[in-house]
């Protein structure tokens, strides 16, 4: 069901709320509530642990229906953002110097702008335990971390979800004053063609002996991702990319020479 | 033990929390959490439901047993009050429109200002199931109210404090909710780097046939140098760039079987 999303017309168009391998129902239902409370209503998830539907999220989103009736399942983060231009990655610290990281205010002032020109936008947000693999946050554009004291970081997914969606709110407020932020000329790609781009990309250099040697792969795979993520190419930018790896996919299968 | 707040060591002087008959112990549990995220840690409880200690509250409150340990019991509002020089009411809807109405973050800078001033400041929370009595909200000095969906607007307790904690702690902060740590600004490659890189990059897709019909050479190469001159990618980068070229050079020339 990716890639419906802006055409659902019973949507708000806020951002969507992509929750990852969620372990406790109790956690899903008190984010559903959380939307709820500030007019949110998109929300996705990557293979949550107990199934769904699931009761007890029923139970604890205190009649947030609406929100755990819309609820769309996916089985990768990767198609759960696929209708995404501009996605953002909740993280308790600094794993990734390479992307510009953010306040929630600011990230939802960003967010807005975008909104306000149909750019569907996302956060991702990770497991109680672990919160988000570094593979998942080479798939964001952004990352967006939270004022929080130093000595007792440990917010839980449901107050993450929750401070993202007031600032979302406020943001909406502010909406007469001028944008502290201009949204580029060029539209990214919506993640779904940056994601195959990346599976082709290291489908070729598979082929070219780059990822050498073999312990480095992941590493190597992750630098790549951060430099072609940051550079946010449009969707023609993107498909030009796709032609360079074609012409040299079709060059290596008749051979060098 | 009240009116000795001002005079406490080890407390951070940020406004006290007092819950008014909270019911559930999970929700002052959680309520600690919220505050430790924000370093805040004077929690007072007038007239617990279920008593204290709680160990309910003790175990939601995932670690943050300073706040729990701290915590300080009254009788009345007026005594849990009875030091605070400023005092806000949070409650769903305006029900006293002769007291001013702040928003969290108006509210938080105002009690930063106060509390600059070494003036204690406190802040006000209701019941579970129906918030601050009208002579209980008399007691305040303002009324804090959060900016929620109209049609979806029962916060939680912990929420409620959440989200004041939050602001708070912003309050403290220079400019807003800056994040814990930035990424390193970026600096783009020299432009010698960057042209070096598209010479090579046009001699391998000369080798691959990418520029194909050969009247459209001009323009691709073109493109592909408006593509990558937009990205704006580091010196690291083009080097990562490069040394995928050469992996894909190294293959050519070997065959491409």
């Amino acid at each position: 069901m990716a890639g419906t999303n802006r055409t659902d017309e019973n949507r708000t168009g806020g951002p969507a709320i992509i929750l990852v391998e969620p372990q406790l129902g109790e956690n899903i239902g008190m984010v559903a509530r959380a939307m709820a409370n500030f007019g949110l209503d998109d929300l996705r998830l990557v293979n949550p642990r107990d199934g769904w539907p699931n009761e007890r999220a029923r139970a604890s989103a205190s009649r947030a229906d609406h929100v755990i009736d819309a609820v769309r399942l996916y089985d990768t983060v990767e198609a759960a953002a696929a209708d995404v231009t501009y996605l953002l990655a909740t993280t308790a610290r600094p794993r990734y110097s390479l992307k510009a990281v953010r306040g929630p205010d600011e990230a939802a002032q960003e967010m807005r702008v975008r909104v306000s020109k149909e750019q569907p936008v996302g956060i991702l947000f990770g497991r109680e335990r672990f919160g988000l693999s570094n593979e998942e946050v080479d798939l964001a554009d952004e990352i967006v971390t939270f004022p929080v004291n130093p000595a007792f970081a440990s917010l839980n997914i449901a107050q993450a979800v929750l401070l993202m969606s007031y600032e979302w709110m406020k943001s909406g407020l502010e909406e007469g004053a001028a944008p502290r932020f201009t949204a580029p000329e060029i539209v990214p790609a919506e993640k779904d063609e940056l994601y195959r781009f990346f599976a082709h990309l290291e489908e070729t250099l598979d082929g070219t002996s780059y990822f050498f040697p073999p312990e480095k792969r992941d590493t190597m795979v992750h630098n790549l991702r951060t430099m072609f993520t940051r550079a946010s190419f449009s969707e023609p930018e993107i498909r030009m990319l796709r032609g360079v790896l074609r012409s040299i996919d079709h060059r290596l299968a008749r051979g060098g020479e």
